[in-house]
């Protein structure tokens, strides 16, 4: 075990159900935990929210030290006031919030009217891409439950667009859960195609892919390939001007960003890849070091 | 109360999370009942289903009757064979089941392989808008969690199409609950523009939504009528070739059908309309004929 008492300060991450927290020394990481959080009760409850992080650091024994979070959701008890887009990418100002035992700098979302949508997480992932890379310029994609394209230039977030992909395939994919070793390339590769040149289909698609299941007269790594490949290829339709001669990086991890880079190489577009985990942490030293630094 | 002494025979539809059972003495209506069940949990039991049609007959204190059953799910423990399509519409043979309580018809379900769907309850409203509506050769369409598309022509269901649509809109609409009076038909018709004309749009729509539900920015009728129109204007522009030109009927009941006849009616397709229940009712009665015929 480290010497957590060198600790000075944590950095934690609120992503698709699940709580991160980094007890950290300056930008080193001495610890780091997750766990599954009931994500609508945390959301809705700053008391959820305090049990639950105080239960993740507790075989740590920590004193009270301050907290930088991510990926809190818009309108709930954090309260940060989303900034508009398109704004600087790295140097967010936090909003503070006391809980019973924590001091936090809330990360704030990112808010875009036309069209409408939220960054809720994403917005420091990509502000830890951008802190590794220097001055780089182009589209990034992050899968997720909600996934994100966005336009980044000369260190700003010029704009975004997000899909429900992952959320809806989660949804609809219980009878065939992920399974990273399985996956049938092949089905996922023919409904991708499918997917991308009649978008328009995806209820109808869906609809189909659940009778097979009912049936069972496709293997579950069949229709889940489908599902994904459906899906994703919709998504590739739609977000097509954010791909399309573009530089690109996708920020993520597993199956799921796998996916992704597949498609987009098939459709000519490869694309840098990033853990999603490690951009989250990078992204929250950087807010850190900007709030030291002001 | 009326005299359920003379009941014969009982008919029963299972459809979108709710079991209705009518007490039927020839082709009239001695009493009914409905209630919500636990789909999956009825689904999957055979054990389970009995106890929740027989605690749904308990205050008539009924002799032991035959059921004719529909909507019971393919692959279930009903084990009703498909039908493949295209068959006769009216006219299935029906499968013996016995439960603890009750000897069962059940109604086979329709499996169509290309495109892959499965009919699961619209083939008997289906049945029972033809045996009220002799002759009529055109398209119907069912609105529901899982919604159909079915070209019938000279009393043969020829082809079907099937939509998430219904399941989609129940699964994002939480936060917006429907509500019969209220809904914002401007909202609902701008929606359905905009899903009609650009329908792959829709993960990116249904995204937008959810982060304006976020923040609470846009009231919950509006929400969900918006949610409604993008996900109706995407079924209908991947459905154009069964409703462009055709005799239409809309078999629903509520918002529901309502928003399918408006939508096509904006698009200068009128459609008859006819209420669920009732079609159900009577295309269990048409089945039952056919079989005491046969």
């Amino acid at each position: 075990m480290t010497n957590v008492a060198a600790a000075e300060w944590l950095a934690a991450d609120c992503q698709d159900g699940s709580l991160t927290v980094w007890v950290m020394q300056g930008s080193s990481v001495l610890e780091s935990a997750t766990a599954n959080i009931d994500a609508p009760c945390v959301t809705d409850s700053i008391e959820a929210f305090d049990a639950a992080l105080k239960s993740l650091i507790a075989p740590w024994q920590l004193p009270r030290l301050p907290v930088f979070i991510a990926g809190l959701p818009a309108g709930g008890w954090s309260n940060a006031a989303p900034r508009p887009v398109p704004c600087d990418a790295t140097a967010p100002t936090t909003t503070p919030r006391t809980t019973e035992n924590f001091a936090l700098q809330v990360i704030p979302p990112l808010r875009q009217h036309a069209p409408s949508g939220l960054l809720q997480g994403a917005e420091t992932r990509i502000a830890g891409f951008l802190s590794l890379n220097k001055d780089w310029d182009g589209v990034i994609c992050l899968p997720g439950m909600t996934s994100v394209w966005a336009q980044v230039s000369a260190g700003e977030i010029v704009s975004f667009q997000t899909f429900l992909t992952g959320e809806l395939a989660g949804r609809l994919g219980e009878a065939a859960p992920a399974n990273d070793t399985a996956l049938d390339d092949t089905a996922f590769d023919e409904a991708l195609s499918d997917g991308l040149s009649r978008p328009e289909r995806l209820a109808a698609r869906l609809s189909s892919i659940r009778a097979d299941i009912t049936l069972g007269e496709i293997p579950p790594p069949t229709a889940q390939a489908r599902l994904a490949g459906t899906l994703i290829g919709a998504e590739l339709a739609a977000a097509r001007p954010y791909w399309l001669g573009q530089t690109l990086a996708v920020i993520g991890a597993g199956t799921e960003a796998r996916l992704y880079l597949r498609a987009l190489s098939q459709q000519g577009a490869p694309a840098t890849e990033a853990d999603g985990n490690r951009m989250a942490l990078a992204g929250i030293c950087a807010v850190r070091r900007a709030a030291n630094r002001g």
